[in-house]
């Protein structure tokens, strides 16, 4: 394949940030801000984190860029702009490369998001990295150290279908719903309305959910230096969920990561005010917990007849 | 291997950047600018790119990110922030892999660049991809499409040393000063200083060069939509190269590349001023051709009984 007919194939005709100086052409691309900007990268690799039995070359390009818009969203940030390095494996032909570019493409469009720069090498096994990047006003960026005793603990969507369509898919089994499972796996959809919505507010506590609730409400804990508190039936799950067994609801909710949905804190003052700019961006939105001052920082989960700690892994044991 | 312990050794205790709001350690960095702001990505992949039997792991990581500081340069940017996606063999240690972020910190600490944000990842093969950001003065970025008929042409440094320190590499050759040449090869210095330098001018065209000159000359001829002449012997070359074959020399100092020296263009006028920044900054600068007007873009070869056109690739042939 030739590297320069390959660019002009990926390259954007034209680019729709109004901050962008320099897209794709030169040595580096250039862009101008007032905001301050974030920036994140993200490295998926096939066999470990996509695999061509479950995806097509549009979802593994579309989610590669969700997981990134995700990070930017969980720091309350608009995306903007992203970059996209490759490895490529011989045996992949060139219709497949610009399936995964058009699978960016379609998910960064619905963001005004403009691809500037990319490498493309070739190797063993197939490799994408994203480095995205957003903005964000002054002093609104939302830190997962932000979380304060009080709080109210929030979640958006519903947690735990990426991982069952990822199982429906792997085991082929049948369940009710499973296009929906399928398509949450495949083609999520990361927060960003609400966490632009979230930028009225003075502090938001917020992580996305890529590996698990479990794991990202102790990132808020150690943090924030707090105790937060999962009251485990409150964790939103889809209206079919139910039909799995209660090991799997159990672990996919509270440990099957990649739902790319948010978790946050705020102020039982301001909760009123997240649940009403959840009702603007139609962002289903839940409290699923609340948070004490702690002496070591932890997560604990509230089950029906006992609460027990909740380590990173998903794993309980008790407090 | 914990990723976590891996993070953790590898991030900078204290950041440079007064630019910097927020460091590794949530979903995504943040910073601040009042500068146009230049972001390039570059990939690397081992027996690709690099191999272990000509690089040391520091080198590895040097190089890499001397590849991306060197994109910067050439757009008249000052490096200030890097991220680094990683795909590691499991064969790979640990100790291994510190070495490549030593030698990365290594060259970030002249530039005083900070580590902001990365993602490592398990594979077959090793990559490395770094996206690299820098500053530049609003209207001071420097384009490859801003060559000019009857400008001077320039390079900085001296060319095809790279190549001929990785040829005694892999042949296991004795040369004279063949440490300077594999120290080139390993190490090389991107040109920031002069670079920031001819951030007083008002209009230069620049392209580093990574590919060889004949690649850049032409890239900048064809940006440019003018004819760019290379007077062959004016080529800059390091005093004991004369030592290699003819066809070496003429071949590695055209189209040896990764010197990461820099290719440019500018007024008559203000060449006594770049040779004059060229002296603060104490970087080698020569006079290496001219630009004139063209009906199609091309480059061109002065030799010393004839000129011939210069392709991409170095190949000559008649005009």
């Amino acid at each position: 394949m030739d590297e320069f007919s390959f660019i002009d194939a990926i390259k954007q005709k034209d680019y729709k940030q109004p901050t962008l100086v320099k897209g794709i052409g030169d040595d580096a691309a250039v862009f101008r801000s007032t905001s301050d900007i974030v920036a994140t990268v993200d490295t998926f690799v096939e066999h470990i984190h996509f695999s061509l039995e479950t995806m097509d070359p549009f979802h593994i390009g579309y989610r590669v860029l969700a997981a990134n818009i995700s990070d930017l969203a969980a720091m309350g940030s608009e995306p903007a702009f992203y970059l996209v390095s490759m490895c490529i494996p011989k045996s992949w032909n060139q219709q497949a490369l610009e399936e995964i570019y058009r699978g960016m493409r379609d998910l960064a469009a619905k963001h005004r998001m403009d691809l500037i720069g990319g490498d493309t090498v070739s190797g063993d096994s197939l490799m994408i990295s994203i480095t995205a990047m957003g903005y964000v006003p002054k002093d609104k960026v939302r830190y997962r150290s932000d979380a304060r005793p009080g709080d109210v603990v929030f979640a958006t969507g519903t947690l735990g279908d990426s991982r069952a369509g990822l199982e429906m898919l792997l085991e082929g089994q049948e369940c009710k719903d499973k296009d929906d499972y399928i398509q949450r796996h495949r083609l999520p959809e990361p927060r960003v309305a609400l966490a632009l919505g979230l930028q009225e507010l003075d502090r938001v506590a917020l992580n996305d959910i890529s590996d698990g609730i479990a794991s990202e409400a102790n990132e808020i804990a150690e943090a924030s230096g707090i105790e937060l508190t999962i009251i485990e039936e409150k964790v939103p799950v889809s209206q079919s969920f139910h039909q799995f067994t209660e090991k799997q609801q159990y672990d996919w909710k509270l440990s099957g990561g990649e739902d790319f949905e948010l978790l946050g804190t705020v102020s039982v003052a301001n909760w009123p005010k997240v649940q009403e700019l959840a009702a603007e961006t139609e962002t289903p939105v839940q409290q699923i917990g609340y948070v004490r001052e702690a002496e070591e920082p932890r997560v604990l989960i509230q089950l029906r007849e006992e609460t027990k700690r909740l380590t990173k892994s998903g794993y309980t044991h008790l407090k």
